[in-house]
């Protein structure tokens, strides 16, 4: 049976109203039923052990770079990227209903969101900053306590999730932070049918170890230059017990199901000491 | 005037007898001065501002990876890596003299250390793992307090600084655990002398952007493999205000004195938007 992206249940890391709440919502429907994960490291295992059916994780954002840990469960746990995601970071001043801009004396959020509105916290200086485990959690534990000089710094659909109100909107630094998310599926799974619009090429993702020898990477490189295929993220990981050596996960546009792809990955397994594709995409 | 390591005043991120502070003794002599810093952009700035001759940072750890936000200032200050050094991350279990092994009822250390000792914690569960914000700021916390039930996980050297006693050497879960160092200096800068017994080579660290186009990354690449010039590190990092897009770091043998590492510099300033040479270093 094909699942349809409101019947399926996916995990991921934060409490709800996350910004990877708003990518699972944007990858399989606003009304998936998602499954809060405390560590990243519990949304690959929920996905393995069944307990879910898809997983979203975020891969990496346009100003801290990639999230190199989920980058290494990519490789341990053998799950099948099925689609990613662009969210923009929006970040908001969110307090309890009743709760005026001018009594906030401080403000919770996890510390990259604060260091993230340098700006605003600069421009107010009579607010504290505090920092606190997750985004959307500091709206949850405001509501919860009733704090009524206490702002959070989080999602909007954190702020509609937990019945708090919106003070400031969009009071970021920088409106070029984005982060890409994956959804994930165990390799076994049958295809989801998801929301595609739009959606015109393939990205195909991979991860490969190269000899430590002169020249081992740009040979590795050359099997897509020789094709005129176009990479559009590489990213170097150490490899665990082999110090100095990497491992590279390189995106590229296009899938193995057209002949130069496959080639390409073909003329790659002869060059490399391990080589596994991630999974295939639309974007 | 030429310094020698033992006069030179050098920044580092942490407390006295962190790992960064075994680094500046290996580099500069156990007589170096030291100046702790709370964060890294601290240790860059007192090196622009003058208040140090020299800062010493972590850039890369073979179970974590590199050190983004090392990376980051290097490209944003514009200071010279002049030397560089591994140290082995070696973790001790540490008290207050007279504190036996049987009385640690909590263990202090940052979390990261923590999680590099998960078999010997698992082996003592009787022992509460405390997160602290330093491992070596932990040893000193525990001897000011004068705690008698608990233990911090830090260096060895944090244990001499502090007047604390190891209970247990070496408790580390992988002993592949190798931190990259780079020392510092400003451009303008006279040369130092450092300790370099048994280094016969060079190293270059550069940075560079290209284009985005098809196949950018392996021509910038073929400068070198044209020449022969091994790599042993390519890393990549978002470009902030432009989304998807990447500087490569990237370390080769040889210096630009070689005529070949000039000649591919040169080659790769024609295909490159932008390159800055980071610094020549003995390996």
């Amino acid at each position: 049976m094909r699942h349809t992206g409101s019947r399926v249940r996916a995990a991921f890391q934060g409490e709800l109203g996350a910004f990877s709440h708003e990518a699972a919502m944007r990858l399989l429907g606003a009304s998936v039923k998602v499954v809060p994960c405390q560590r990243f490291e519990h949304v690959f295992s929920a996905l393995a052990d069944g307990k879910v059916e898809a997983a979203v994780v975020p891969i990496e954002n346009t100003l801290h770079g990639s999230v190199h840990e989920n980058y290494d469960h990519l490789l341990e746990f053998r799950h099948t990227i099925v689609a990613e995601t662009n969210v923009r970071i929006v970040h908001n001043l969110i307090a309890a209903p009743g709760v005026g801009f001018r009594r906030i004396k401080r403000v919770y959020s996890h510390p990259v969101a604060l260091n993230q509105c340098l700006k605003f916290l600069a421009g107010n200086p009579q607010m504290e900053r505090v920092p606190f485990y997750d985004t959307a959690g500091s709206v949850k534990m405001l509501m919860e306590q009733g704090l009524e000089d206490a702002a959070a710094i989080a999602s909007a659909v954190s702020a509609e999730i937990y019945g708090a109100r919106i003070l400031r909107r969009s009071i970021e630094d920088d409106r070029q932070n984005f982060t890409r998310f994956f959804l994930l599926r165990r390799e076994s799974d049958s295809p989801l049918r998801l929301r595609q619009e739009g959606k015109k090429g393939w990205k195909t993702s991979l991860v490969f170890t190269t000899r430590n020898q002169p020249g081992s990477l740009f040979k590795a490189l050359s099997v897509f230059a020789l094709r005129d295929l176009s990479l559009t993220k590489i990213e170097s990981r150490p490899l665990r017990g082999r110090p100095w050596e990497y491992l590279f996960y390189v995106d590229l546009l296009g899938n193995p199901a057209e002949d130069r792809v496959r080639k390409a990955l073909g003329h790659l397994e002869e060059l490399a000491d391990m080589l596994r594709v991630l999974g295939s995409y639309r974007v």
